[in-house]
């Protein structure tokens, strides 16, 4: 096993050539075997083997610095850097981070989890080792998917701009997560068929030997003309338009081709774009023919591929993909909008059954924001499904297009909460506190998976504006579905339990996990009354107010960060109303980024268990009683 | 005068062709004149006369749709939509807003301020038209300055692939606010020459003219290689290679061929981009010479185009300026980063001393804080300086990038706060909750310009994490600068008058505010403790222990939204510290857009004046003494 003896890249370079294919292979079991027991991003690393043994056999990290787009194929990188032993822990608790980590690793120089930031990370790197007058190569590595985010887009222009050396690798794998759209996929693809720029190639150095030489002003417009050929056919148009040097395409898993571009590329003096063409999943049959399927895994079998069952619990997002189908049938004016997230949203059959009513954008969450709005402004009831974390970039188009306009877009916010092994990068934690700070919005969370059909079909009813119904990746409470769909009271909460002692406010997924720890503080003396609140925003004021009447004391619970959250506002609505005798806990996530694992030992982490709570509730609550 | 006659675009279509130059003549006199008086975006509307009047008589708004990018350049299309007589109340309070409004007029169908945005909100009407079966054209006009925006890169690519009927108006005037920087902006500056471009088209058709014909196979090659000699030469490779049709350049002030070009625009299927030239300030002479002078005026003399003189105060920005030069002299960590602001920023000088270091990165917010954050990783200083309003499109990139990887970024957030004539679209009302909520942050505001440059300077010296220093766009107090600067300790307040009858936490422009507003409780017989609060976090944990301590009421006040801010923050440190009996009012900007006016204005509109403000502590706050 060559795999064993490599505990760093200088072992690797110890290697030759001839041993790197093999290697290669090594690599590919290695990642199929180790995370069919932990799961994990399998087909974008298998697609990489090649790539990152090639950059870890010629350049020297850490002087060197990659930065891994998104983040998720750095795996290779890890095992390779020294981190091989620790792939049992993958993606848990404590365990082995998914992405690149600076903590974990001096060859982790640059942390993703979202994606097109690499290029601008590494603009960064470039301009201060320019300033120091220091000498060292900096190399993103970005998908074709990630390129259409605008903020790449950003980067390469500025890059382009200042003609400073770097390096950026286009692995161009023909998907982001779904199939990439747009028009720049397009023109990938234009490149990547490669045969019609050959032949055109062929043709124009056959006319050009055609050409007669006719002294000396007509050579040199044959120079130009041929300079402006060259250019349009070797190379990369669109990239160097930019200002890049392009090469390419080559095949990502041939390791010559690799060595042999990736040389040129750290001779080229400024920005070089290598174009490298790898499969998803290489290697593997299973991934490699759905490796849509095989992005994100749970543990599988290795010989088939199979994946272990999950529960058979229906899911936040599961409801959702259901439920937009029942709404569109009914209501023509209801389109969706995704931002690369088809499959993670769960719209395919949506997308089957009304194509025209389904828009992929792309890894463009502006856009798709503001695409949104667009569509608003003409009556039509967009719904754009996004995990919470990723409308963190589309924020000002919420605040700016949406919210200011006032328009009726719906957002689904999924993957809100922890969202477990993804970890810190992907924490579903800040959209309660951005969006309910924004006029005009309207911010709910249901309690179980029927409530949020219900909620969606509000939103859609809703014509006063912005509307958000924010819910968790995470299997829901089992409970039964109602054939026809509700209307919920704007505003307006519920009571699930009644108790004087104190209330528990609960938002969504911790309302169940209320109900639990009011069963322990009855066990202790104290009846807590439980409040599924539904609403972020507007508050339930008479609710608020009867409480203060009656002098209850209040405990906020949500699975959202405490700094400007649901509890805030809750605080804030008191102060509003010159209410300054109320005791209000507020209880959520605290003012840190809390690492991967489970969602269970996520929320125990911070204390959202329902022990946790009762026992804060005991420690934090004057009761009225005295024998508590 | 034709001016006169025109009330709508219908009156607009009864002029013969030959009347619009004479027409565009009126409108640049009439802006030129009314501007004066009220001052308002001059150059940009100059150079857009032709382009609206051409627009307006070859369209029929509002069943076709104009979206103008950034929108400061739609005063031409509110002369010519019936709004000409509400031009001496531009920009002023209850007056003509300055950017498109939707209440305004049926003509407004989308409102912008932030760049970038029109494109996406044009492929949304487009779709929402398509789906709906209607027939209108839908028009976005959007400068090259916001065409580095990466969500306007991100529309493109999204309507290149839909290819759907709708044509984008390049309005490219060399410069978005500053001169444009990019790549892309290269690129266009390329087409602009045109001479180029024609010299190679001429040498090609000289070579392909004396290619002998040498029977069908070659015929058919040279079809092919004409085709792509076309494509190269004729069309903008750029967006041809997005999937649009382009036609330009043209010239953007001659009104035949804008009609000609548009006419073809409407005829074509697919998207398409018309490339217009034109020049800020065109036909006067002070704007055409200095288009970045009078971007945003002041009221002018007309004949000199010489500025009415401003107040003598040093303002925010230019304490900024200086103090950045200074910081810079001694620490050669030190860079500044602006997203096309080095004007409004007053970056200039810093840009002359030090161009190395000073980078400029073209509207493209996303990529100038992960930028940064890609320089902190390499131990450097940067100082993004960025308007609070624009740091909401960096919001993921400052928690994602900058807060999670807990990197020495120094935010200079200006404009926080009123911005006045700007009015809604331009607020900087939001930082402080959204910077808040971020783990690892530290965010601070100075009482006057000399704690402005003290919080600089400490903000250099801080190696703990991202801080901001976030100031407001006004003039300073006139306060004596020290010439030395001093380190601010970090999270600690200052109390700058004594009382006991309540505490008067101010955070920034509220401090001096605070003052008055103690001298006017004074006369009601209440002593108020005003205290600098300085930081939004960390809070002053001692001061508010303290203040609990003593009973003493509390009454926050900022510039900045209630919902999730700066005495939102000091509720839930209360409510963390069980302490439940405390006085809390919160005072700040209520939960709505506030329109364009002056700061005073807006202030006064929510209740910030020292005399609201003291009417709302004697309201509000249950005193100890019985006297009140």
């Amino acid at each position: 096993m060559l795999l064993e003896q490599i505990h760093s890249p200088d072992d690797l370079k110890k290697l030759s050539i001839e041993d790197l294919p093999k290697l290669a292979k090594e690599i590919r079991s290695f990642l199929v075997e180790s995370l069919s027991a932990t799961g994990g991003h399998l087909a974008s690393n298998l697609g990489v083997v090649e790539l990152t043994i090639v950059l870890h056999y010629l350049f020297d990290s850490p002087r060197d610095k990659f930065l891994w787009d998104v983040g998720h194929q750095a795996y290779v990188h890890k095992i390779l850097t020294g981190r091989r032993h620790l792939f049992p822990t993958l993606r848990q608790y404590k365990g082995l981070c998914g992405f690149p980590k600076r903590s974990e690793s001096p060859h982790d120089c640059w942390e993703t989890g979202h994606s097109s930031t690499s290029v601008s990370g590494a603009m960064g790197m470039v301009a201060a080792r320019d300033l120091k007058g220091e000498d060292y190569k900096v190399i993103a590595i970005i998908g074709d998917g990630a390129l259409t985010g605008g903020m790449a887009l950003e980067a390469l222009n500025h890059i382009g701009e200042e003609k400073k050396d770097m390096i950026v690798i286009l692995n161009d794998n023909e998907m982001s997560i779904s199939h990439n759209v747009g028009a720049l996929h397009n023109y990938l693809g234009r490149l990547r068929t490669h045969r019609h720029y050959n032949r055109m190639k062929e043709d124009i150095e056959y006319l050009l030997k055609r050409i007669p030489a006719v002294g000396q002003p007509f050579a040199k417009t044959l120079e130009r003309v041929k300079d402006s050929i060259k250019f349009l056919l070797v190379s990369g148009i669109f990239f160097e338009t930019l200002g890049f040097t392009y090469l390419g395409p080559i095949d990502g898993h041939n390791i010559e081709e690799l060595l042999e571009s990736l040389r040129l590329a750290a001779r080229t003096k400024g920005p070089v774009l290598v174009h490298a063409v790898t499969k998803k999943g290489q290697g593997y049959k299973p991934a490699e023919e759905d490796s849509i399927g095989y992005h994100g895994v749970g543990t599988y079998k290795i010989e088939s591929g199979a994946f272990q069952k999950k529960s058979g619990l229906i899911s936040y997002p599961e409801v959702f993909g259901k439920t937009m189908i029942r709404l569109a049938e009914k209501d023509p004016r209801i389109v969706a909008i995704t931002p690369a997230m088809i499959t993670g949203a769960k719209l395919e059959k949506f997308q089957e059954k009304f194509p025209d009513r389904c828009f992929d954008v792309g890894i463009a969450e502006q856009h798709a924001v503001t695409f949104a709005a667009g569509l608003a402004t003409q009556e039509m009831k967009p719904v754009l499904t996004i995990y919470s974390t990723f409308l963190q970039r589309g924020y000002d188009q919420l605040v700016h297009d949406v919210c200011r306009q006032n328009l009726n877009v719906i957002f689904a916010v999924d993957r809100a909460g922890f969202v477990g092994e993804d970890g810190e990068t992907h924490q579903g934690v800040f959209d309660i506190g951005f969006m309910r700070a924004q006029p005009n919005m309207v911010v709910m969370m249901p309690k179980d998976e029927n409530e949020l059909q219900h909620m969606l079909y509000t939103a859609t009813q809703y014509d006063d504006g912005p509307i958000a119904v924010r819910y968790s990746k995470s299997a829901g409470q089992g409970v039964e579905m109602d054939a026809d769909f509700k209307l919920i009271p704007i505003g307006k909460s519920e009571i699930l339990r009644e108790g004087n002692d104190v209330a528990l406010l609960a938002l969504g997924t911790m309302v169940p996990i209320a109900l639990k720890a009011a069963d322990l503080l009855q066990q202790k003396g104290i009846e807590a009354r439980v409040i599924n609140s539904r609403f972020v925003k507007p508050l339930d004021r008479e609710c608020l107010l009867a409480l203060s009447h009656e002098k209850i004391p209040v405990v906020t619970l949500e699975e959202g960060s405490i700094m400007g959250g649901f509890g805030s506002a809750i605080l804030e609505f008191y102060a509003e109303q010159n209410v300054y005798d109320m005791q209000v806990k507020v209880i959520g996530v605290p003012d840190y980024f809390v690492e991967h694992g489970t969602i269970e030992e996520q929320r125990r982490e911070v204390g959202l268990t329902a022990e946790q709570i009762a026992e804060t509730v005991l420690g934090s609550i004057n009761f009225k009683k005295v024998s508590v």
